[in-house]
């Protein structure tokens, strides 16, 4: 039931030598290397062989079937999610279960599989990282410090706006920003507080209120907010601060997928690669519409 | 920033005894018994002495510091909540923390608190029960046994519309039904699809996603659902079912509210109780305003 | 590096119905029920999709990547195995580790993987039971009992010889009827002592001393005993028994392959199935050579 | 049943400034950090708001109920106890437990409770050392280090007397010193052996005896020792020492109150405070009488 | 540095059999069932070949080794302890350990050691059934159940006293019949209380205080009693019941010895051994002398 | 059952100091420290009283009875073991279990036990150290590094032979060097290809897999390798390297008694002692014979 985003980037590198998984896979590690992921996380090579020549890569948010099958139609030997396939590890891989389901389709298409996830959060020029800079951000700095990181590296951004301005209009900023899906922007504050200090963390961010009040954000934008940790974060401050701005959480990290393949056309250019790059555009928000107002 | 609802129940019973605090426990234990409650929650007396005169109780959803106040300037001697106040533990209750500045503000105007959560969830006349008769439900079962419960108790409940209509059509019934909030009512799956078995959860129920599909349901009505749980559930069949319908978590408990006052009022006419008892009318839900469309 | 065994079963069924993978799951199903397998293990289905039709089957002990290469050469389309292939769960099956380079080989052959392991052992006619059998043991009992299932089933045999022996002979009789690889028989225990009771276990069964020792063995067959529990296991009674045999892990499971493979055949004469069913020859006992005498 | 002890102290600072809590408990982290506390203690402030006025202090070992009642009585704003109220967390605080009856009674008496436990017990001029101090011991270190603490911080103390004298003299040196309870001084060891170094842990000391062991101490001033450790701590050298000298638990952390109000007096006067500092003369040790001889 | 007590019972079975260590074993299992014991417990043989002969057997509640060398200077073959040497497993008995310089001393010597604790505890004819029947307890039942015991077997036992009397002449009788140690006896609450309902349990019993509060006792009689635990017992109720006796836990425990070998004996006589066995006098309460009054 | 080695060493010290237990614990320490030893392991004395004169020291690999009273047999005050007795802490140590047989044999016979395991692999001049020598490895370096230890020090080796030679000369060579036991020596490779590179480690070394495929050795000689682990480790990699030679467990630690007891008789004559020194030639490999070829 996906619906498609109007959206979808294109991107040629003009070379004469086609590269093989492995050698992508070198440029992803220089990009957004591994090391910066998470310890519980599951980045890298989940499907294919190295060997096997690339000759067209889709960025996706969510290797969920309907996405798979759009990206193979359309003729990918590569995809690169921002999520990883199986987070939690599986003692097979049948079309009994949705995952398997998956896989088989990507071998049987020659397809691979790359995950870039904390580390693509966490990287300068990470998905929160762009997410500040589109919201033009001033002063940014991590929200928490990746381990083993540069300074500027770290999961979520905070910064100040260019110029103050109120709950209500900054809200209307981010719904025009990122890609239309059922679900909204949902806001917890009064429209008319004046927010100049914005902390953000693409995809769900409900661990990451400690540091948020310890950067003293007037308003954080991030997505999956939940009743109680909402509710809880509310109260935490006698001034109702941070203000809570609950976006879609694929919108969020669907921002990251122009850039991240802007970064690899790059690299493939200076590689001399001949090879097309992506971003898909079927939508895998899970919701399909809403009822309001 | 609560905002305010429009229903405010209020039954008096005129019974000519006033009963202390212990009554009223006893009675709360003979409605939605102790024993139904989830291993890992926190039900029964928060705050208050056994002894205190109660004339006065006001039924919330949360315990939150503004429900709180609103209740004790309304002259409140006790307050029934569906979510524990600290079911996380606590080592101190000092005003340093908003548990501790409610728990303050209780004892200083000799309000009690009394929580009946999992319990009231699994109650015949429970959070679930009272969303399934609104709804009309039909050949009603819980999703859940509740361990110890007889048959007809448990988390969750599954029925049959007593005539098949469109997924559009049961969310704009949900939508109507429910009291108004910001964010409205998400649903997954196409709006034309025919439904009729439905299964509901009030408040958080992505931990029965596997009940919900043994028990064959077309649709699930629950709350804070996140992308990646509802993704997942949508892949997890074949054929795209059951559809969701992710509601406001504080609206799908509060619905149950005026149900459980009027239990308790028919147990203090019964007890020949002089009591006054009232549905809280402020909104906890998080969320202020939404943008979208 | 594989050695080839001599022998190599092929069966052929002669009925007019080309059977799919979900009917053959159903067989097996039927003759060894997941639900004997214990607890820890991962049987079932590994690869394939149900609806994909089964021509050929070939069962084998373990399914790494010489065995399946092998299966796939002859024409399998369904390859049965005793061992799991990833009894330790996994993030990805890319083909930067072997268990993903032979879940690569399957998929892109558009072969299945079937695991019956501890279900397989514990069945009646599995493989301690079809080692009995061999052995000619009478009065045969499981060694211990599989949870919820028949006094007939479980993991172990033990048995009486139809005549007492001594040691050396015992040894010689198992020396002679498994399969040949290079580490041979070691036998702990004098050659003339006079043995009666035999216990065994296909597969590494150094957890199952203490049933054993209970059922008042002479000699206990199994494989993969190692130094510190064999030298315990000798010290734990005063009179040195029961005396130890130690075979190989693949040959003494490589024995219940035949027998399985013959009731999968007569599960598939009387469903009028067209099938054919081989047993692997292929040698998966990591040793090559031996140096002794 | 508490029984009243002879020695009351009360001190007053003569400025003129009424302090808030907050303003008590920066004094407080001043002289006793919370960061010397241990990771598994719960100090800082249990019960009360930050901006109440504080004109009336009373030191005490237990917040327990008749403690509490007696410091309320006599018009305090604010407890500061040794000992945690709640070091088992707690979902509730109604007055159906002992806990929630002093919570209820202090927060009803607007009377705050603050506690400082092992930072009390490591700090300079904290439980063990003021308890030296007394004894007169010299050349006096921590028995252990406090985690990120000074080399002079730390639980526990050792030092020498001034010249060496008996096990038996020196204990009723000890008597002599600690305020009357029931239950009296009990010793292991000969009346008549030399002793000279002198390692002293107030309150329960039995997790220590590795240290006091390696510190070579002749004799163990502590609390609390029961059958098991104080019969191993004998058998655990071959000559007998350290000989032990079990002590009230209240008695020995109770001589810290005086030396602590003092302190606090100090930092009130510098402050230019107005406030009242008082040490409670009630007996918490549980016992009431004592049959001997 | 242990005392001598007054009291050593000596009693001869005048048989013409010797036993040997597992006969005797034998019976200590008939009358007191390992499977009585707790499963934390280590009871059963310690040191010893069951094939020895044993002529002299000495009853003890602590094997230290003061204790153990009186032992093996009266010709002891076989030590029955009630408390375990090894609770804490071990993995060497070098004499750098105490717990080693026992197990040298005793083998050395040819001297067995044998352990009877919680099934000595929970048995009739056990540790706290023995101090019930002495102290003249009426009505008396186990204060908790022995998992797979009979419904007259468990730790503790609770009884009326012939008739009631008053907190002080209880505490008297109490101290009247244990032997005498240097701490004497403890007592929380008030001197002319009547008590008549008492709750018992030899060696140290806080972990049974809910127990003993559901068996409504006015007072509790154990040993070991700590600060906290002894302080909030004393609040968990409202009206100060159970009064608490604290004892030696040592003689608590001793009270058991002449009666449990006079079981001994009895089943000796029975089996016709020739056999002595005697109840040790050495005090092993590590207490030496007290200071009070 | 055990067979006998040909080869016993026995080496005299001529000094005129009888050394005490003590003493030889102190040159074991200097020679293999305890802080070499993992931190899951159990070394040190393990039987025996400090002060005990030492006149005939045994070194064996395993304290198994038979080695055990064959040394006891030959007068020895002291057994020096490779493998811990009770790696598995006990609670008692009666004969009826295999250790508690040990240790009464030896205290009865005033027979020591000293225990150098891990300590012993992990130091120059350790287990694998010793096989690298006799082996010819050049530059020589530790597998794994020792938690504290020098670069030096750590668990296996990995060095160059003088020559490259095939993988069947080369597992001829390790046959030849060993003393002979009955299993002989398993080799996984082809007999025709050229290794260099050699990893070992003394007993069982499956956990350092990773280890010996970093260091990039073409043949791993080490013990006790199960069919898993060894399948496993054979597709790790893409060219079948590491090849692997399974030995006795037994027969590769045996070989480091000889240049043990060797640096300890050093030692002793450095000391001025008056001690005998031998090597057990005791077989305690579990296998008496094996059938093959």
């Amino acid at each position: 039931m996906p619906e498609t985003l109007d959206y979808l980037k294109r991107m040629t590198s003009p070379g004469n030598i086609t590269p093989n998984l492995q050698q992508i896979m070198d440029g992803i590690e220089q990009l957004w290397p591994a090391s910066l992921a998470e310890s519980w996380d599951a980045v890298g090579l989940v499907v294919g062989r190295p060997e096997q020549e690339i000759r067209k890569v889709i960025w996706v948010v969510d290797p969920s079937l309907p996405v798979v099958e759009d990206a193979v139609q359309r003729g990918a030997d590569l995809i690169i999610s921002h999520h990883p396939l199986m987070l939690k590890p599986v003692n097979g891989v049948s079309a009994l279960t949705p995952k398997g389901r998956v896989i088989h389709t990507m071998i049987e298409n020659q397809c691979a599989l790359l995950t870039a996830h904390t580390n693509g959060d966490s990287a300068v020029g990470g998905v929160s990282d762009v997410l500040a800079e589109i919201l033009g951000l001033e002063e940014c700095v991590p929200l928490t410090q990746a381990a083993g990181g540069l300074p500027e590296e770290g999961i979520g951004r905070v910064g100040y706006l260019a110029s103050p301005t109120t709950l209500g209009d900054f809200a209307g900023k981010v719904y025009g920003i990122l890609p239309k899906v059922a679900g909204g922007v949902r806001v917890s504050g009064p429209r008319d507080a004046i927010v100049s200090r914005v902390a953000i963390c693409g995809g769900a961010g409900d661990s990451l209120f400690d540091a948020v009040r310890s950067a003293n954000a007037d308003v954080y934008v991030t997505a999956d907010l939940r009743h109680h940790p909402a509710l809880e974060a509310k109260e935490a401050t006698l001034d109702g601060r941070p203000y809570l701005v609950d976006v879609s959480h694929f919108a969020s990290e669907w921002m990251w997928l122009p850039a991240a393949a802007q970064s690899l056309i790059n690299y493939a250019e200076d590689s001399g690669w001949d090879v097309e790059i992506m971003v898909s555009n079927v939508n895998s928000d899970p919701w399909d519409f809403c009822l309001n107002g």
